[in-house]
C-alpha cells in the first residue's frame, strides 16, 4: 500500500444523515471512501458517486487506516466496533468515534480501545448535518494529539473549524453536553415562548424580530457571565438574581393562566429561588452556576471520603 | 402652562437603578424632570443635576402631563397611583406604566385609568438600565396610539429603539413575558452548562468562546423556527426532535452523575418526549411549541364550554 492511499483513505461506519454528509464530503474532497451500514442501501447514492461499498463493518474498516463511526450513540457504536471480527480487523488503525454520547462512554471505550491496540480518538459535531463541507461546520475532538494531527488534513477536508481540545479523551463529549445543555435550554424556552406568545394573541412572525433581538444579546451575556465564574465574583448591580425571580414569576403566573405546561421555568425559577434562599439575592442570575458547580464539588468529596 | 413647559415636561415616579437611568436622561435631553420615591434621598443626585424634587407622589403628577412609573411591580405601582391623592392629581393626565408584570395587570390598570379620568399606556423596557440613553435600548408599548404619538418626541430622548406594539393594552406585557422567557430559559440553561463543564474540567474560559458560537446561530434558528410556527409545518428533515430527547438524555445523565440538579433539563426533555408520545418523533423540535400552544387553545374551549 502506498502511504498516499493510506492518508487519503478513509471509512466511514453508519450512514445516516451526518454519517452520508461526512462520507459524500470525504469523497468530493477526492479521498478513497469506504461506506458501510448496519442497514443495507444507504449507500447507494455513495456507491453512485464513487464510494467503495462493503457488505460487513469488518471489511469495510480494512480498506483504510482511519475509520470514522458516526451513528446514533455508543450503544449503536459498541455493537460495530466491539463485534469480534470489526475489533480484530481494527487493530493497529485509527478510530474516530464522532458519535454522541455522555463523556463516560467515551472514556470506556477508549479503555477497551488501548486492550484492543486500537488507536482511539474521539470527537463531536456541533452543527447539523447541512453544515458538513461548508465554512459553518464546528468539529471537536480529543484524544491522542499525535493521532489528530496526523488525520487532520483527512478531516480538513469536511470544512468549517476544527479544535482538538486535549488529550483527556472525555473532553469532546463534555464539550458537547454542556453546548447542547445550552442550546437545547434555550430552544426549550423559545418554543415556550411561541406558545405564550400566541396565547396571548402575538404571532410567530410577530415575536420572530424581537425574538432575534433576545438572541443577539446572548453572546456578550454569555462571555461577561464565563469572566464572573471565572473570577468567581457574582455583581447583581442594577440587575439582581432577584429581579430574574420576580420576572421568572409572571412568566409562569402567565403561562399557566392559559392552560400552558410552565414546568421549564418552574425549574429555573426554583434554582433561582434556593440560591436566594443560600444568601445570593443581591449577586447577580449567573451564581446559579456557582452553585450548581459546588454541588458537583460536595458529590466529588462525599465520593473522596468514602 | 406654554405647551413647551407641557411637551418637555416629564414626572419619573420610582427612583430605582432603572428610574434613576430614565430621569438622569429626561434631564440630560434637557426635558423639565420631576422624580418622586418612596423612600426618601433616592432623588439627591437628580436633584442635584436639576430634577425637581417632591415630597408626595400627588405633587409630582401635577408638575407633568406625563407620568414614567418604573417600579418593582404591579402591586407597588398600584399602590403609588390608587392613593386618593395621587389618583385625584392623574386626572387628565398620562400615565406611562414601563413596570414589568404580567399582562392581566395592564388590563385591569387601563380599566381603574378609564374609571378615573386617566390616560393609560403600558411599556416595558427590554434592556438593563445602562443601556437607557444608548443607542442600545429597547422599549415596546401599547395602549392608545394617539398618546403615545404625542408622547413619542419625549420618548426618543431615552435613545434606543421603540416600537408601539398596537392599541390592546396587554401587549407589551405580553412580549415582555414572553421574551424574558427566552432569555431567562437560555441564562438557566448557560448556567447549567457551566456548571456541568466545571465539574468535567473544563473551566468557564475554556466554555466561553464556544458558548458563544452557540448563541450567535440561535438567532437565524429563532427565526426558520417561527416561520415554520407561522406555517404550522414541523420538518424534523435531518433534525428531527428524537434526536433532540437523546441529546437531553446525555445532558441529564451527566448532570447528575456529577450530582447536579438537571431540573431544568428534566423538564424539557420530558416536554419534548410527550410531544413524541403524542406522535411528532419525526418532526423537528419546534413541534413543541405547537402542541404547548394547543394546550391554551383547549384551556379557552374549556372556559367557552363553561
Amino acid at each position: 500500500m502506498s502511504s498516499y492511499t493510506q492518508e487519503s483513505a478513509v471509512t466511514v461506519l453508519g450512514l445516516g444523515p451526518m454519517g452520508r454528509a461526512l462520507a459524500g464530503t470525504f469523497l468530493d474532497a477526492g479521498l478513497r471512501t469506504t461506506v458501510w451500514n448496519r442497514t443495507p442501501g444507504k449507500d447507494r447514492e455513495l456507491v453512485e458517486r464513487g464510494a467503495v461499498g462493503t457488505v460487513s463493518a469488518a471489511e469495510a474498516v480494512v480498506a483504510s487506516e482511519l475509520i470514522v463511526v458516526c451513528v446514533v450513540n455508543y450503544d449503536a457504536a459498541d455493537a460495530i466496533l466491539r463485534h469480534p471480527d470489526a475489533t480484530a480487523a481494527l487493530k493497529g488503525r485509527t478510530v474516530l468515534n464522532l458519535t454522541a454520547d455522555v463523556p463516560d462512554r467515551a472514556r470506556d471505550s477508549a479503555v477497551w480501545a488501548a486492550e484492543h491496540g486500537i488507536t482511539y480518538l474521539d470527537g463531536a459535531i456541533m452543527t447539523p448535518a447541512v453544515t458538513i463541507g461548508t465554512p459553518g461546520a464546528v468539529f471537536l475532538y480529543s484524544g491522542p494529539e499525535e493521532t489528530y494531527q496526523r488525520h487532520q488534513s483527512s478531516l480538513a477536508t469536511l470544512g468549517g473549524r476544527h479544535t482538538h481540545l486535549g488529550e483527556e479523551i472525555g473532553r469532546a463529549a463534555a464539550y458537547d453536553v454542556a453546548l447542547l445543555d445550552i442550546f437545547w435550554t434555550a430552544m426549550a424556552g423559545y418554543a415556550h415562548a411561541l406558545a405564550v406568545a400566541q396565547a396571548e394573541g402575538i404571532t410567530a412572525r410577530e415575536l420572530a424580530p424581537f425574538a432575534k433581538g433576545i438572541g443577539e444579546i446572548l453572546p456578550p451575556i454569555f462571555e461577561d457571565s464565563a469572566q464572573e465564574m471565572a473570577v468567581g465574583t457574582f455583581s447583581g448591580e442594577g440587575n439582581p438574581i432577584t429581579s430574574a425571580v420576580s420576572s421568572m414569576a409572571h412568566i409562569v403566573h402567565t403561562s399557566e393562566q392559559h392552560g400552558i405546561d410552565a414546568g421549564v421555568m418552574r425549574a429555573a425559577e426554583g434554582q433561582a429561588r434556593r440560591v436566594i434562599g443560600l444568601g445570593h439575592g443581591a449577586d447577580g442570575f449567573i451564581r446559579v452556576a456557582d452553585v450548581l458547580a459546588r454541588q458537583a464539588l460536595a458529590g466529588n468529596a462525599g465520593q473522596a471520603a468514602e
